[in-house]
């Protein structure tokens, strides 16, 4: 299978970096073909702007997007591992998704004004970690709304179906044994699904 | 009282454009205060940074967080206007609370592990449009998971009291009279709650 792992993180040294470094060894040991996309070692540009609506609307992408979208036309699976802040993603991966998910690309309108999904066929995998402890978000209700916006509001909007979204909480006052278990956690997660 | 009006969109001919003229206008001529940033014409920076982690910790904020922190401690009251993208705040928007909402100037911890509010006394208000239609997402939960991800994610959590939380629905397809409804709509929140 082709993996795309889409990444998010300032800090190379950070528990996300980990988790990412854990997924990319333990799907090649398996023989999977994996792409990884660092969205803060690329510079990613995150500001969809007026002229990228215009070249939407053309078809004539800018050639940052294009490259990205080559990325996820190639790929079975796309996995997102990103740290929660303020309840949301990070803002270069929040453009990210503005820009390269862009009309006609990951989704369109039909004469009849109705959804037309995309990248029906593939498969999406989100990693998170959260400053607030898991059983907190899940008592609020947070991790559905997390969930909401982003598995129904990212990717099945596109036709990507979500198969796992898995929070790490209270990642930064955690142990350094509870981390270890986590990413102990990630690989059995990977090597479940795929 | 004193608004500051943090806005973001590409385009200064959308109908979010048209929100904020509204809400300046009826605001001035109630003899408030009125401050806009512009994200978009600001240029805005939206991307935090390995190195903005550390001045947030040594208290030495880059000089354009310092410019948009001034803003909002000068302001009683801040109303954000912007449009939903994919279930979510504009990447500009998103690097706005990520980078300027930092830990020590909206928020802290304690020596007990609690969070601080440092922005409490001040009230929020958040004026969005989307492309589905309002009682869709409030059917789906959407509209909840909108407001938890944002007013309680977002303000709540740094202190400034939501005040209210307005959604305009379907505003790419519905027609200019609607539209105008919805402006008249505005005027009037603004004449209620100030």
């Amino acid at each position: 299978m082709k993996h795309l792992i889409v990444y998010a993180h300032p800090n190379p040294r950070s528990f996300n970096n980990a988790i990412k470094e854990t997924i990319v060894n333990t799907l090649k040991n398996k023989g999977h073909e994996v792409e990884v996309r660092d969205l803060y070692a690329l510079g990613f540009e995150p500001v969809l702007s007026g002229s990228d609506f215009e070249t939407f609307q053309s078809g004539n992408m800018p050639s940052d997007i294009q490259a990205e979208q080559e990325h996820i036309k190639n790929a079975d699976v796309i996995t997102f591992i990103y740290p929660i802040w303020w309840t949301g993603l990070p803002a270069i991966l929040k453009g990210y998704i503005d820009r390269v998910f862009a009309y006609g690309f990951a989704y369109s309108v039909d004469e009849q004004g109705g959804y037309v999904k995309h990248l029906t066929g593939k498969k999406g995998l989100i990693i998170n970690t959260t400053g607030a402890p898991t059983e907190f978000y899940d008592q609020v209700g947070m991790t559905n709304s997390l969930k909401q916006t982003t598995d129904t509001g990212i990717l099945d909007f596109v036709g990507i179906e979500p198969l796992h979204h898995q929070f790490f909480g209270a990642v930064p006052t955690v142990d350094d044994a509870t981390r270890k278990e986590m990413l102990v956690e990630v690989e059995k997660l990977i090597n479940e699904k795929f």
